[in-house]
Order: C-alpha cells, then sequence, then structure tokens
C-alpha cells in the first residue's frame, strides 16, 4: 500500500465518486470550544464513503474478469455501494445477505441491480455460499476493507481533506474517523502521511466494541466480545484486517471510545447545524469531536462523518431525545 | 439587473459561501420518472441560500457604511444570513423580530452575534421600529428579496447549476425553483438567461399561497389571500417584489403549484436518497419534481432545495407519515 495506489483510485474514480463537502458551523464550534470541520461522506453515493471503495476495486479488474461479474457479502454500506458501482461498469454484482437482514437493505440493493442471495444464518455457512457461487460463476470477491484497492478508494477522502483544508484555511492537527475493520481510517491515514505529514489519524469507535483501539494499545489484534448490540452497526467488526492493522498501528494516534449515546446527540446537532443525516456509526467521529475534546489535540479537529443510512426510527429517536437541545 | 452584477457578486462571494453540491439518487430518478438533480443550498451556511444575498449585499456597502451597521426584519433564514454575514464583515447587525417568534429562532440569531430587538405585533408599527434605529444608528436596511444586490447574491445559485450541469451531463430544461418573494427565482433566471439560455425557471409554491403563479398567469402582481396558516413558512410572502416581478415575468414558465402533504413526502425522499435536511418550503421544489412530472418538460430536470431550517418535531412528522416509503 502506498500513496501511489490512492492516487491512481482518485484518478480512476473521478466525475463518478462525489467530491462530498467539508461542512462547518459556528454552532458546533461552540459546542466542541475548537472549530469543527466534517467531511460529509453521507453526501457520497449511496449514502456513504463505502461506494469510493467499491469503484476503487471494480474499475481495477481486467474487462474480462469485470465481465464476468462481482460478488459481496454485506448486509449494509459495502453492499450498496458494491451494488452501485457494478451496474454503473455494467457488470452484474451478487451480494450474499442474511435473511433476517433489514427488508429496506434488501429491497435497496436489489433496486440498485444486484442479485441478492439470501442464506439462514442458523442452518448455512455464508462462506460456502460465496465459494460455490464464485466457482460456478466466475465471479470476483469484492472485500469490504482488508483488501489494498479498496482501502486504496477510501483513501481519496484522505486526498480530498487534505486539500479542502488548505481551501478553508483549516489548521487541525488530528482527524477524527468512524472505524470499522480499518479500510476508511488506514486509507486516510496513509494520504496524510504522504499529503499533510502534520495531521495524524484519530480511530473513533463505540464503547465495548474497542478492538480497534485496544489493539493499538496493545501492539497486537484484539477481537471484541460480541458483534451485535450495537446501534453503531455500520463500524462493528470482529478485530482489525490483517492488511489495515499494520498501517494503522504505524500511522495512527491512539483509539478514542465513544458511548453510543453521544452519537444519538451528534445525530441531532448534524441535523440542526449542518442539515445532514448521519446513521450512528457515521457520526461517531463528530461525536468524538462535540463531546471529548478533552482527548483531542489541536486548534481545529476534521471529523469524517462516514454515512447516513439510518432508518426513520432511529433518526428519530436522535431527535426525540436530543432534538430540542441541538 | 444584469448577469455582470450575479458574476460581481460570484466573486465576493468566493471562499465565503459554499459551493453546494448537486445530488441525485436512483432512487428519485425512479419515483419521478426521469432524471432529478437536486441544488442543495440546505447545505448552505445558516442553513439556506439567504447567506449568498446578504454577503452580495454586505459586501458591496462602502467601508464607513458597513462599519455602522447593518438592519434586518426577518423571523427566519433571512435573519441567520444576515447576522453571520455581518459578524465575518467584522460589523454589527440589528435584526428586528416578532417577540413570537420561535425562541430557537431568536436564540439562534442572537448566538451568530445579531442584536435581536423584539417587537409586539398586535401593539408595534415594524416599519417605525426599524425606521427610528436606522435613523438614530446610521443602519444601513438589507432587504430580503426586493433588492438587485440581493436577488445578484442568490443569482450564484444559478451560475453553479449551470457549471454543476456541464459537470456531470445533465440535460435538464427544466430549473425548479421554491419560491417565496422571487429573488432566488429571479436569480437564478437571469443567470440562466445568460449562461444557459435553454433552461428556463420554473417557480414552485404550496397550494392556497401561490401569488407568483396567478401574477405570472394575470401578468401583474396579485396577493396572497393569507399569510399564515402553511408549514412552508419560509416562503410564505404577501405578493411578489417590485423588482422581481418583471424579471419574474420574462424569464420563468409559468409556477407550479403542489400541495404542502408533498413537501413533507418530498423531505422524507431527501432524508432516506440524499441524507440532506430539507424544512417544507425548502422541499417544495423537489415535490414538484417528484410528485408533479406531468407539469414538467425535458429528460432531466433540476430542483432547487433551497433551505433547510425545520424543527425537529416537524421533521420528525415528515418521518413518521413517509419514512417507510421513501
Amino acid at each position: 500500500m502506498n500513496i501511489e495506489m490512492i492516487e491512481a483510485a482518485a484518478t480512476r474514480i473521478h466525475g463518478h465518486a462525489r467530491r462530498t463537502p467539508m461542512l462547518s458551523s459556528p454552532f458546533m464550534d461552540k459546542i466542541a470550544g475548537r472549530r469543527v470541520f466534517v467531511k460529509a461522506e453521507a453526501l457520497q453515493h449511496t449514502g456513504s464513503f463505502k461506494f469510493r471503495g467499491a469503484w476503487s476495486a471494480l474499475s481495477s479488474l481486467p474487462d474480462d474478469v469485470l465481465k464476468a461479474g462481482v460478488i459481496a457479502f454485506s448486509s449494509g454500506n459495502h453492499a450498496q455501494g458494491v451494488a452501485l458501482a457494478a451496474r454503473e461498469h455494467g457488470t452484474s454484482a451478487v451480494i450474499v445477505m442474511p435473511a433476517d437482514a433489514p427488508q429496506m437493505k434488501i429491497d435497496n440493493t436489489r433496486a440498485l441491480g444486484a442479485e441478492v442471495v439470501l442464506y439462514d444464518r442458523a442452518t448455512q455457512d455464508r462462506d460456502e455460499i460465496g465459494a460455490r457461487l464464485s466457482q460456478d460463476r466466475g465471479l470476483t470477491l469484492v472485500k469490504p476493507f482488508d483488501e489494498p484497492l479498496v482501502i486504496a478508494g477510501q483513501g481519496t477522502v484522505g486526498l480530498e481533506i487534505v486539500a479542502q483544508s488548505a481551501e478553508l484555511g483549516v489548521n487541525a492537527s488530528e482527524v477524527l474517523v468512524c472505524c470499522g475493520g480499518g479500510g476508511l481510517t488506514a486509507g486516510v491515514a496513509l494520504a496524510l502521511e504522504a499529503k499533510a505529514p502534520d495531521m495524524r489519524v484519530r480511530p473513533v469507535e463505540p464503547e465495548h466494541f474497542d478492538d480497534v483501539a485496544r489493539s493499538l494499545e496493545a501492539g497486537e489484534i484484539k477481537r471484541n466480545a460480541n458483534l451485535s448490540g450495537s446501534i453503531c452497526d455500520a463500524i462493528i467488526t470482529p478485530q482489525p484486517g490483517d492488511v489495515t492493522f499494520p498501517l494503522l498501528k504505524r500511522l495512527c494516534g491512539s483509539g478514542i471510545v465513544v458511548p453510543e449515546e453521544d452519537c444519538l446527540r451528534a445525530m441531532a446537532v448534524a441535523f440542526a447545524r449542518l442539515k445532514v443525516v448521519l446513521e450512528p456509526g457515521g457520526a461517531i467521529a463528530l461525536a468524538a469531536a462535540l463531546y471529548h475534546g478533552d482527548k483531542i489535540e489541536g486548534d481545529d479537529v476534521i471529523a469524517v462523518a462516514s454515512g447516513g443510512n439510518v432508518d426513520a426510527d432511529v433518526f428519530q429517536l436522535a431527535l426525540t431525545k436530543y432534538g430540542k437541545d441541538a
């Protein structure tokens, strides 16, 4: 992994992924006690940064491989990113999803043109289904984060942060990134290493699902005890990846761990002050900027708001609880 | 009024107002039966396009006049736009607001550094208060729409639409604009006349508050019978302006009138598909694009989403009613 891969991804993505805006509000600055800039990746196609990595991966495939189609495992943002990228490349995507995934996500993935293969989590082996489909139909697997081409695509967020920071006169030393498997975090960190070495990435995770923070502290990969029971579903993964963790270890500052409740508060603030819809996991870096400033250094801070694919009822919960104070 | 004024405003605004993104979603295209592009002015500073006009007006004042301060009448988006523009110009703003305006709007305007002067709608004359303050303190009035410098500022939205349409390959012949007093509508129409004469503005208004549509049909200014009772508060004005109406008459296609309920539906769609928060009046052009396509011409359509300053309870109403179907 190197900066050339990210720059090459940026060239392939240009004109396809959106250059999302970097937003701010004097009201947020007041809450945080410093200037806060939000890289609004919720405004990306399919509502999250995942479209960048999917596009990066698909646009790198040889024509004949691409033509045979791709396959991904996901019930969430990666599914939609791969589905749309495949459609726009004129190829087919198979997305293997658990049968108990939210119907809306299944419907959305299908509506984006993907073939959805459902499996029963209790009785069927996801990997076996995927391997069989790949073999029978010659499909190429697009991993959600532990894949250099995907990391390179997510790293284009970092290139844009560097350019937009210069345009806006941002003087931030830390960039907070919502962190699951570490694809976005590693990609942004690589971009900053090359283009803005004064800036450092800080991964942000929910309480009880802080595998990256603990892994960074221990210097080796640690797992989460649980994999469910969080509203931050988009960023819950078993452990950092084999490709991503060495990058995180080399390039990132310590992890920041945030109570889930602060994500709901940050969602209400983003609603009121930025007019952007965030999902809980996509709001966690902003939550760290707003409510955990004692763990952050610098006059300014940048928070990546990684996604906005939230059900109406969860969003309403955030507004009911915190909409009046935001 | 001419295109040179808009281009000059664009130069003054550059680096201060945001170049808001033009967003789209295949799900919206499916609802509309054509491609829909949304110019997301809700993402502008202070949550609406009003900041552009305020900046345009303030940045045109001679230094000594600017230094003396400005005054505006508004309980809504214009108040916040003028307050922030004044603060960033290092001058003072007095905003005359009705004492029964929503507390949050009063608080926000104050938090942006403005001096808020409250008056009692029943017993006090707003214009008398404003005239006295202007005279005593040498303040310059910044009108909300019927002022060429303000129209020029709003017209920068049109310049961006032309540039972004070229970047995105948009082939639209009609640009739908949420219309109150007509400042944004006239500004965009002037920009299109000069830069994209194949595109035509269509003003969009709520049922029962369709003064512009009726005025355009009659060829002369018509008034609204009522001035309250709409959820689209941001775009309810008594009648088109003396400066704006001749421009609208010369440049716009016929008005489109949309039931309020469709604004709530469009807000839920913008939540689910664009991840952008819209207020009812700011969603009405999108509502026309999504649900009134029979009144629109062209393969593609552009809708300006003019603002997102909506209370949490109104937003929740939209999600409760339409969040499941969006």
